[in-house]
């Protein structure tokens, strides 16, 4: 299958530069460093690293080479890392497996987690700010350093997270699902999408178009999250299945059923498809990772 | 006291801007906004923000209006109380009582204050980069993004804070202390200074001159607080006064006693004031600032 062949290949290119972009295990600071790697290293799928890839290639143009893109992809999969680790806390989420493997707090204890995260986020912002890495103008930098910057924080994934918590237990209007979605989880995917988009000089309607795809792909993206959170088994997800159930969190198959659901993560994923009309086959790879959000589904 | 005055007033004009430059406690965020909010303004000396201005205006020109500098100031502040907000949660040094109030996490929670410093942290970079804020070239953003979060970050102030967790109640050599205190301490203020400075643009030798001073009162710092810690009660110090010695964190006095201890900082301050040769009379708030560390320590 074409796009898992992709996937793969893309895969590597980002966990390959990682051994440019992240720090070694070395030095005064090599434990701490070792938490940080751990986490980062540990796996995952690279979505949002994959997403700032295709997306500046879509737009194409001569900033559109790996040297450029590549350290905006790291810092992006450095973020997410953290937020990881910091909800997998016995504060939060409480989590003791992640990946298939212990999480941070576990092997580094809660103290060494908790500055893990702060290392992985910080460095996000080194990498992104510095001067070594790629041949971008500085003011594109500075647009997708406050474009990430945003969507991670407190209007964004932070922010997100906090509802997400307060609202375990309760019930509230679907509203506020959509809410907690969007900056939870769709925040850092559209601005993955939008900072490779501004790293290759997208103009403003390329700029919109990739900005609706990523908040459609966001959506799909959260629905599947949630379907296969109900359906799927701690082998297949790698951390606790059923968990959301488990600390009262809504989710679409508690407010629509599984079969609504997953008509719901169709439609989302034909409208982020409907938003690239205007391009030609270079956004074919986002495309394609539009559909594959939906087979993961079922 | 002239020193006293000026320091009022800066406190108050960095204060001040917070309310242009932290976001409102409203919206859908609105808790969370308020634990990052109750936090920053739970009150403090403001010594970064202070410094940063100090060194920009030491410097001069034309980049040195208060519209310039005090979005910089402002996310300094932001980096300085989030590292508060979790070194004082249950995981590391479990503390109940800041600058004479309660702790983020025993109003917030745990969750709440681990997300708290997240946004804190996350809105920094949120403010340096935003391009509404400020006239600095984009590249002299970015300078200063990239000097703040590589002090702030693993090879800063989170790696000294792991290294200053690692470390108690073990003896080690006294090279480790300097360490733990260049890092944890020393330097996110050097980075203070350097911010103002590189606003300012200032030159390659000012910019090493004031590195220097800022690696010296940073020093000097560090020792005064050790001391304090040692022989301040709570009442005057607003958090628990002896906790170093409880928590069998190595200190200054710890290696060398009181007296040689208090010689120690009064040779740091001699060591900054020194770096500033060069410098007119516009230094001469660093200069007071010098003077002003060592006089708290007695």
């Amino acid at each position: 299958m074409e796009i898992k062949n992709y996937l793969d290949e893309q895969r590597q290119l980002v966990e390959a530069a990682f051994e440019r972009f992240i720090p070694m295990a070395e030095g005064d600071f090599n434990n701490h460093l070792e938490a940080m790697r751990y986490s980062l290293l540990a796996g995952g799928k690279r979505v949002r690293p994959i997403l700032c890839l295709a997306a500046a290639r879509s737009v194409g143009g001569r900033n559109v080479q790996d040297d450029n893109i590549l350290p905006v992809a790291c810092a992006l999969e450095c973020i997410h890392t953290y937020s990881l680790v910091h909800d997998d806390l016995p504060a939060m989420d409480n989590d003791d497996l992640r990946r298939g493997k212990a999480t941070n707090h576990i092997l580094y204890g809660e103290a060494g987690a908790i500055l893990a995260g702060d290392g992985l986020l910080t460095w996000a912002f080194d990498l992104l700010s510095n001067p070594e890495y790629g041949n971008l103008d500085a003011e594109k930098k500075l647009l997708i350093i406050h474009c990430i910057a945003r969507a991670a924080g407190s209007f964004g994934m932070v922010g997100g997270q906090v509802l997400d918590i307060a609202s375990e237990n309760t019930s509230f209007p679907f509203e506020r699902l959509q809410t907690i979605h969007r900056s939870k989880t769709g925040a850092l995917i559209t601005a993955s999408i939008m900072a490779g988009a501004i790293a290759a000089g997208a103009d403003q309607k390329q700029l919109t178009a990739l900005e609706n795809y990523g908040m459609q792909i966001g959506l799909a993206f959260q629905i599947v999250d949630d379907l296969l959170n109900a359906t799927a088994t701690t082998e297949q997800l790698g951390k606790a299945a059923g968990s959301d159930a488990e600390h009262g969190k809504a989710t679409y198959p508690a407010y629509f059923g599984i079969e609504e659901t997953q008509k719901r993560a169709k439609q989302a994923v034909a409208e982020a498809k409907n938003c690239l009309v205007d391009f030609d086959d270079k956004a074919r790879p986002l495309r394609l990772l539009a559909d594959y959000i939906y087979t993961r589904s079922h």
